[in-house]
């Protein structure tokens, strides 16, 4: 079932139910115009993850910005979107098996589809589904450009999956998909410039040698939140995916710029509401939100603006504080907000994002394409 | 939104749309069997706990067996059962707040609502909800037996809590709260062994102490999983709270019997189901299932029945399997079986089970109480 939402506008931020996913509305437009400005002039643009967000309505908030459309993961996401009105959908990720394929091609009919491949087999499914569909899909190649998970290596292969794509007739080359997971949480960026080079390197080789085969590449496409810059400056992306940008996280404010200080760039924009639900232990807390309410794969949330104040654990239904000093113990009911560790899977967990603004709900907005796995 | 079902009943299990979660009916149903049969003549009654299925049609399943209720963490759990027929609720946890307070008195005209506390003042604000609604709450007293986290000391402490708890006209004195959490994952006998007999003891003289004042406990409660037949021999204990044993997982398939071998109990009867995406990479191939689709807080999801794979990294959207013979190699659309590394907070990640029989699927039951986080 859909949970109720906790909270309704005009009400006061301490009144809200918790645990509760709030934006803070000013940080939040403040990273979009922020990430807006920086690549104004830049050669690339915008096409925001959605797996961040999961919202057709903050896609058009990133559109209206300048935003080409969106990146997803998963069919359940494109259809999300496409049914909310965005017109052009990128699924940055392989999608294998005829049903995913046809509901897939559906979507061409509404709006504009493309799809990566890293496998010969997938460009002739993808080429029957949108056969079937009666719709042109547009293909690109992933190479791997240091993730070690899918894609083909930069040269040669990527060139002759580029030339199957390009011969069938249901299928538009779209270009390549060259995305460094992993180096978007390198730390230092002397880290994140080396692995970025070494990217860029390889993918301006391929994006030469498909052009000496005739063929263009429309969409060159990665980067995240912690390299865009990179990205934007390299000279042969074009389209930049960034999604956490929206929101940071306690994981990505641990990167550091040249001078060992956070890079600060965005600011923090989501937060778990949570309440504190015992304090029968000395010296702990015990707050209302574990692992099923935020995320903790890349480490634990960081209370906000109480630095004495520890979440130490997170069971499914607990999370346990600990301070030093026993004259910072939070009384029970005290409503405390957590910055994610880690913002993408800590949305997935929720039907509701509350806005809040100047401490009283502004808005609640659905994160429709929670649970979209498939 | 609430996803569409991956499945429909009859169709064969490699035609499930992934990710999926899993229920393997003959194994589930056993499971089910076994923990009756075990605890039948023990004089301890289970009161299992609904946090791990979320589903007020598991829940009946248990209570035709013998169950005396069901156990829950959240009061939007409670709802969910409560809508749902069920009798007889716990919520083993503390409820702060006067919001959630309301809604946990007004399910009490429905059901038989119980709670814990281990603060005074939650003794209070509960009788200010119930005499709101007109209703008379059961009430234990927390007591913490091992896991530091919420419930007072054993003793006097809980012997002052449960006299002001019986002193409310609105309230009943339910008995004591004493669950081990972490003693559940102890691997060896001889340490659950150990804990638990600590944990009897002081629960076993907190009784005694309450039987003195003229207090009986109608509930002494704990339990899970991995130690219930410690409790349930114990004497003290009366009723069992175990959730996990209905489907198991791989972190509590790493607990051993005294032989050094998996204690071997329970089958496992959940899994994720998923399909290879990507072979691009040698001695790699990437499924559709990472963090978002397979809780990962316990440790990494473990292939069933196919001890040549190894998952050996999640991300968002993607998990990464290794192998050392390239002979190995599942092809890509190969669905595969994933066991758990954590079942409660997996299950809370789908809208859907799907019930699986001899190679069909039998049934779809939703996961009602899905992302019930408040």
């Amino acid at each position: 079932m859909l949970q109720a939402p906790p909270a309704s506008p005009g009400m006061p931020e301490d009144e809200i139910d918790t645990p509760a996913l709030l934006i803070d509305l000013d940080a939040f437009e403040a990273n979009l115009d922020t990430m807006a400005s920086r690549l104004a002039g830049s050669g690339t643009r915008l096409r925001a993850h959605a797996k961040t967000h999961k919202s057709p309505l903050i896609a058009h908030l990133q559109i209206a910005r300048g935003a080409v459309g969106q990146c997803v993961q998963k069919v359940s996401e494109a259809e999300i979107l496409a049914w909310g009105g965005v017109r052009d959908i990128l699924v940055s990720n392989e999608v294998v098996g005829a049903a995913k394929l046809a509901r897939l091609a559906a979507l061409a009919r509404i709006a504009t589809i493309s799809v990566c491949v890293d496998d010969a087999t997938q460009v002739a499914a993808l080429a029957r589904a949108a056969a079937q569909a009666g719709v042109r899909l547009g293909v690109l190649v992933e190479i791997d450009v240091g993730a070690a998970r899918c894609g083909v290596r930069p040269g040669p292969d990527a060139v002759a999956l580029a030339r199957l794509i390009a011969a069938s007739p249901h299928l538009r080359f779209g270009g390549l998909q060259a995305y460094h997971g992993s180096a978007q949480h390198l730390r230092s960026p002397a880290q994140r410039q080396f692995a970025i080079a070494a990217a860029a390197d390889g993918t301006r080789r391929t994006v030469e040698q498909l052009r000496q085969q005739g063929l263009d590449c429309p969409i060159v496409g990665g980067a995240g939140t912690g390299t865009f810059e990179l990205e934007a400056a390299s000279g042969v992306y074009t389209e930049i995916q960034a999604g956490s940008y929206i929101f940071m996280d306690a994981d990505y404010a641990r990167n550091l710029d040249a001078a060992g200080q956070p890079v600060g760039l965005f600011r923090h924009a989501l937060f778990v509401l949570s309440t504190v639900m015992s304090t029968a232990q000395p010296n702990v807390a015990v707050l209302d939100a574990g692992h099923k309410a935020v995320a903790v794969d890349s480490g634990l949330p960081v209370v906000w603006a109480r630095p004495d104040l520890h979440y130490v654990g997170a069971s499914d239904e607990h999370g346990k504080l600990e301070f030093a000093d026993p004259a910072a113990s939070p009384a029970l009911g005290t409503k405390l907000r957590l910055i994610p560790g880690h913002c993408d899977p800590t949305v997935d967990r929720y039907d509701w994002y509350v806005g809040v603004r100047a401490g009283r709900v502004e808005c609640l907005w659905p994160v429709a394409a929670r649970g979209g796995l498939s």
